[in-house]
């Protein structure tokens, strides 16, 4: 099983160049489309994408994650196994902050063997001419070592942090998602689900409490609640609170308890 | 086979995270995306866009829908059966209203044994938590009644209706698409093609006689015609009518015989 | 393997009903999503999305084209092989202009047999009536011959062309990418890459020589550059050329050697 998350969009053939690169290398090769809408360059928000949904596939799993503004300067292009049993692929820009703030990695290697690129590599279409190649190579059984030599780290993206106080917990905003649900860099587990007790703040706005789900609001009204990624979000209860408020991603957020 | 229809868009995770789930519990499984650009939240929308599509799937197949305004309250999760064999998979809100009005149902079963969910149930993403791991239980031989009690009713929606008059027909726009063509809620059957004695009347613009297809008009000229899905459509010729008569849905189609 | 290219969109049910019917006739087809959202009617957009992705895939792929303003007229439904294997479908008005600029033809039929049609064949949807039908026909084994009677020629249109003088390549603007970055029809293997003798002029503005990549010039700056599909290529790093110059599609280019 492949993944593919990419920022080519859905109106030109960029992903179904890497369709057709994987199937002609590996035809039994199962594909899946994670997410082809990040945000042209956005590495924030596909590193979001990615680390939300990686976990919900099967151990095995090849992600392909490609945005990527550097493609073609020196920014190395990798693999990285985690010990979970979880497999990425892509540029070494951050792109798997969020997945390595979960999972303990077990290598990485560079991935510079042409033996498993196609024959010939643009300077503009790593995607497509490496990545999508690899992964399929890998996907056939080869050995992640054949691809390269290994690597002691990846680039991490200081995005997701979180700063605990003793009567306070304050973070950020890190995806404002499809309905403009606003998603925060705190753990829901830091917080205690229905506790009137807690107050959240962004940009002069407050949210008392935390609900269970949007139908205990009434249509349009602001809530605060754990959300299905893990961290607190923030939303309307059909509608979109991003918009209300004028949200966006690096808003601070605090948290405090009454 | 499994189809997924959803409101997610495609620029999140969330329809990779349905997959995830899916394949992770039977990883043989064909999924198939129906479509993901149902505007958040409208139920119409999703249940004409499953209510016009299903079919053309092969009996046994497993159609997975997701517009769920009213996740995490007391709104049912349900699985129905229908007695040409397809089946449906979501929650009970009038999702599958234009399914039923084509089917006759075999069974409804609403959907409690956590057995086959997740085994941590958000309140926001039952798509993830319960929809799509059972969909994947049923698609490797669960029975349904494995899931939970049956069930004798769901919600329908009254918004596919028709009023068959001596000298008319009147009914609703049910449907905008993609090229702003302007779907109704009169089934084409009940019209004559070419017939040049109809005319149509929406927002107190005239349509004089059926047309055959796009063709038969000048560019940008409107025209009515039996759609594709069975019903009176109205169009402009390589144009957007919705946007050229600011045609909005529900709004008023009457059809009169000259 | 079937792949998918039209102007339907994703919001709509059109793809799934081509999907389902592929699947009705052929359960074990593996079919690929190419491009969905071809603007609606745009012909040449659909032709270079076909044209610039269709060689990634695996010898004997089918490939389906739908991007059809005349459905339901006269154009003719058609077949085509190619002498190098490849396999598409859809109706004769151009599509696949951009393949044949590339391919040599081995064969071309018309898709008349309603033998291998849905039952009912709508004027305005065939897509699903005719063109996905035929294509699961072909890939469960049926021969090109028993579609229709052979064709000696399909439509093409002049829009890739390229004027090559002694000091100087002229052609047009045929795709604007996603990213806002602008493909020429000049090949690049007329060109030399790093070439810092060449000036390329689009609407009034200059640039000099050919990059490598968009990391070679600064954030917001242009460059010209060989693009991964095989044409002279400009765009801004980081940004949207196409938005900046406002270029539209047919815009005059011209290189000229200092």
């Amino acid at each position: 099983m492949i993944t593919l998350t990419t920022d080519y969009g859905i109106s030109d053939g960029n992903v179904a160049a890497l369709k057709g690169v994987i199937y002609s290398i590996d035809p039994r090769a199962q594909v899946a489309d994670m997410v082809h809408d990040v945000p042209p360059f956005d590495i924030v928000h596909g590193a979001f994408v990615i680390g939300t949904s990686y976990m919900f596939f099967p151990k095995g799993t090849i992600h392909v994650g490609v945005v990527d503004p550097g493609v073609g300067t020196r920014r190395r292009p990798v693999l990285i196994q985690t010990v979970s049993g979880h497999i990425f692929i892509g540029p070494d820009n951050g792109l798997f902050s969020l997945v390595l703030e979960r999972e303990k990695i077990r290598s990485i290697h560079e991935l510079v063997n042409p033996k498993y690129f196609l024959p010939e590599v643009s300077r503009t279409f790593h995607g497509r001419d490496i990545f999508a190649p690899v992964a399929a190579h890998l996907a056939r059984g080869v050995a992640a070592a054949k691809f390269g030599r290994r690597l002691q780290a990846v680039q991490r993206l200081d995005m997701f942090s979180v700063q605990v106080n003793k009567n306070s917990v304050s973070g950020q905003v890190i995806h404002l998602d499809h309905f403009g649900n606003v998603v925060t860099s705190i753990p829901s587990k830091l917080l205690k689900e229905n506790d009137r007790s807690i107050v959240v703040q962004v940009k002069g706005h407050s949210i008392r409490g935390l609900s269970g789900t949007f139908g205990e609001v009434s249509k349009g009204a602001p809530l605060a609640y754990a959300g299905s990624s893990g961290y607190l979000e923030l939303a309307l209860c059909e509608g979109s609170l991003a918009t209300r408020w004028d949200i966006q991603r690096g808003a601070k957020i605090s948290v405090t308890y009454k």
